[in-house]
């Protein structure tokens, strides 16, 4: 870790331990200088760090301020990761899923950013023109993924600032077969996967449904997976993977800084392990630059890129893509095994579209929206719960961590909320071990409302009754 | 089996060993009602399975002739089935599969009919009045699948005669996906599973990907799976799953008779075994009326029937299904948690041209053109390969099941035919003990032009090459 990165992580704890109250100013410049030794440089970029986490504020003239909402309690670091294990999560998510899927319900819960955001006749003008220029042979030629997409999805690495070869991308339906053949690409029956705690379902759901073991690696909501904990995973247990969201991860929303990127690439190098990069919102970032994914600092084809155009421009086409380095060959094959191909006018339109559709002016203006909802989300939070209620805001994507009182009881609270015409997503979906009981995930992917706005208030009406607290 | 299928099945064997040659005519009916003890409308109806067989020519007034082409060497038929067995397939499957890819190359060996044959300019139109309709919302109401299309394709059934839930029904990405998802949702790693041998190479690549063991259960090129055989297997193994494909069988063409349909059913009914069918041909075929599956006669919700539109309508859409009888509400969650959903476009347009579009009509039209062709790869194989060359003809689908000498060496034909740029599908792809050396498969479901009759000489030439007999 970086000096200023050890300081911006030991002022963190301070806040969210309470020992530095919101609205208070921060230690002075010359107090941290002194106490770290370190020139002003590295605690100005501390500084900024904290100010990107939010949980401080810039004032003009005046110094940094501890942002409200910042004090978040530290999510219990074992030092010790527990022993692999089954893992038996569906029926639970299943259940919740169900529950959020009827129109008339507000889709705080959902997993998806509105439709309504997205440029849907452009679309599908580029679906038929892409759909025309199809051969009567496309079908054929093209297995499993048509050439023009992945010469358009190449083109977009190059602007990250980094190369893939077009022999590594393999065409999918959506990032979730992506990820779940870069999974059954590298393990077998038994196998142990390292994964994220709190973490997205569907790695649990891929874990249990091939038989798997997963090892639950701590995610922080501020500084992002503890790297210190999986290298003491890695030498506990005969990791086979890792499944791991560098970008916004899901559900905490956080992200890695470009230095544990790069330690986390090193780290699983030296043993030789598979990384499974999930980047489905790399694109929905709210600083200027797109963040790298940890794919940048893979020099030995060891990390499967996964992402796709599901949350950023077409849901319902269902077209995504594994950069799968070394493992593309076993990717390919395990894709023509198992549903050949992807829908090729998809394909052909998604192309089009990145071509000729204009995605960086829908994507800037996406991300604007984004932000602004989450702005409107924010001030709903802070009018109607309580100010127990802690989240730290992310810098992209469209999903909101909410800790809320150790007492609560998240599936109480759901099904509460579900009864009211509210979705929501209990912690629990996001851990093998069902912990996280006193969070909750939120969706700030749909244009703000008075539905929404009534049920943040309904959520705090339910958080009064006794029944959803221990 | 009833006596009218022992009386047919007694004479094919007396046909294709050669003891009724070629050109005679069949004992007379007096001669057949004096040896068996049956009636005239018996031995009638023995007679008219052996021409549907394409076994023998019904000639005005003179009665019954053996068909050329008609003698088939028996495949030999093990009176015990094999210890079931790890499966290791898929580099042939890939190796072949890859060669055949190339647009300049005669697709003699491909799997699919060509896409020429297909309304693709109606179906254009299908999708986007289909996409128009799609509400915002879509994509969320409608996982896994679109409830319109589910619709349409329950009507379908109802047009065969029999009646399915729509929860029963799973709209997937192809039928390879149906089938690989019922698979998954009724074994677990070690399981035994029965398939066809010749059968589907995807059978036995899913096999391998899922460390299943196979059991090969024959298929008679003339009446379809021995049931016998597969009688005795069940007694021998503890055999979890079969995967068959009754009507027009891949690689043999051959199809169950109704009577050995219900026999099959019964029989895995009463070990209560579930019966994936693949019936991917179902709407090609060259009599009447659509033949019925094997799910037709299950009443216990154990037969998985998957089909899909990609050999009728539309190859590079993705659009299959599975009706999966109480399997439903598993194959429905490993749908959602590996690809989520087919491309719902696709599905849009699907449901509008099935609704609006003359599927029949096409179909009748599409039908049509197969019997045409098959015709006209029967003119040439006479034409251009020995009389020691033998075929059964298919009365439905798009494929032929050569029988070469047993001399002759299929990967080393395919080898040479591929170098002439001519790709054929060696029998070794059909069978996990890489058997059917001698035999290959031929696609017919292209239009007939000079570059397939060519082909058909250049096969015959290079069946003239010493090195590829024994």
């Amino acid at each position: 870790m970086n000096r200023f990165e050890t300081i911006a992580k030991n002022l963190a704890e301070q806040i969210r331990a309470g020992h530095i109250p919101v609205g208070t100013t921060l230690p002075s410049l010359r107090q941290i200088i002194a106490q770290y030794g370190v020139s002003q440089s590295t605690v100005l970029r501390a500084y900024y760090l904290l100010e990107k986490w939010g949980l401080v504020r810039a004032e003009e003239r005046a110094g940094y301020f501890v942002a409200p909402g910042a004090a978040v309690d530290e999510i219990a670091l074992t030092e010790e990761t527990e022993a692999p294990k089954k893992v038996d999560i569906s029926d639970l998510v299943f259940s919740v899923l169900e529950s959020t899927r009827h129109p008339d319900i507000v889709p705080l819960g959902s997993a998806f950013p509105s439709p309504a955001l997205f440029p849907s006749a452009r679309l599908l003008k580029s679906l038929v023109a892409g759909t025309r220029s199809l051969t009567p042979l496309s079908t054929v030629e093209d297995l499993p993924g048509s050439d023009h997409l992945r010469q358009q999805i190449r083109r977009r690495y190059v602007g990250t600032g980094f190369a893939v070869a077009p022999e590594e991308i393999i065409v999918t339906n959506g990032a979730l077969e992506a990820l779940n053949l870069c999974l059954m690409a590298v393990t077998r029956p038994g196998d142990v996967v390292a994964v994220e705690s709190p973490g997205f379902y569907a790695a649990l759901q891929a874990i249990e449904r091939l038989d798997l073991r997963a090892v639950e690696i701590p995610v922080d909501p501020v500084s992002g997976l503890d790297l210190d904990a999986l290298q003491s995973a890695l030498k506990q247990h005969p990791i086979r993977a890792c499944w791991f969201m560098p970008n916004f991860q899901n559900p905490t929303g956080t992200s890695l800084s470009i230095e544990k990127k790069r330690a986390l690439v090193e780290m699983l190098r030296e043993k030789q392990i598979p990384l499974i990069e999930d980047d489905v919102y790399q694109e929905l970032h709210f600083s200027r630059d797109r963040p790298l994914p940890a794919k940048a600092f893979d020099s030995e084809g060891l990390v499967m890129h996964c992402s796709s155009f599901s949350k950023t421009l077409a849901p319902g086409y269902r077209i995504g893509w594994a950069t799968a380095g070394r493992f593309a060959d076993k990717v390919r094959r395990l894709k023509l095994m198992t549903t050949l191909s992807a829908c090729i006018p998809a394909q052909a339109g998604i192309a089009d579209y990145l071509e000729h559709g204009g995605y960086d002016k829908h994507l800037r203006s996406l991300r604007l929206s984004l932000q602004i909802q989450l702005e409107q989300m924010e001030i709903a939070l802070r009018k109607w719960l309580p100010s127990s209620v802690k989240w730290v805001r992310p810098d992209g994507g469209y999903i909101l961590w909410l800790q809320l009182p150790q007492s609560v009881k998240a599936m109480e609270l759901h099904a509460l909320a579900s009864a009211r015409g509210i979705s929501i997503a209990p912690g629990p979906m996001f851990s093998a071990r069902h912990a996280f009981q006193n969070c909750v995930r939120l969706n700030f992917g749909h244009p703000w409302d008075a539905r929404f706005e009534s049920a943040i208030g309904s959520l705090a009406e339910i958080l009064d009754d006794p029944s959803v607290h221990h």
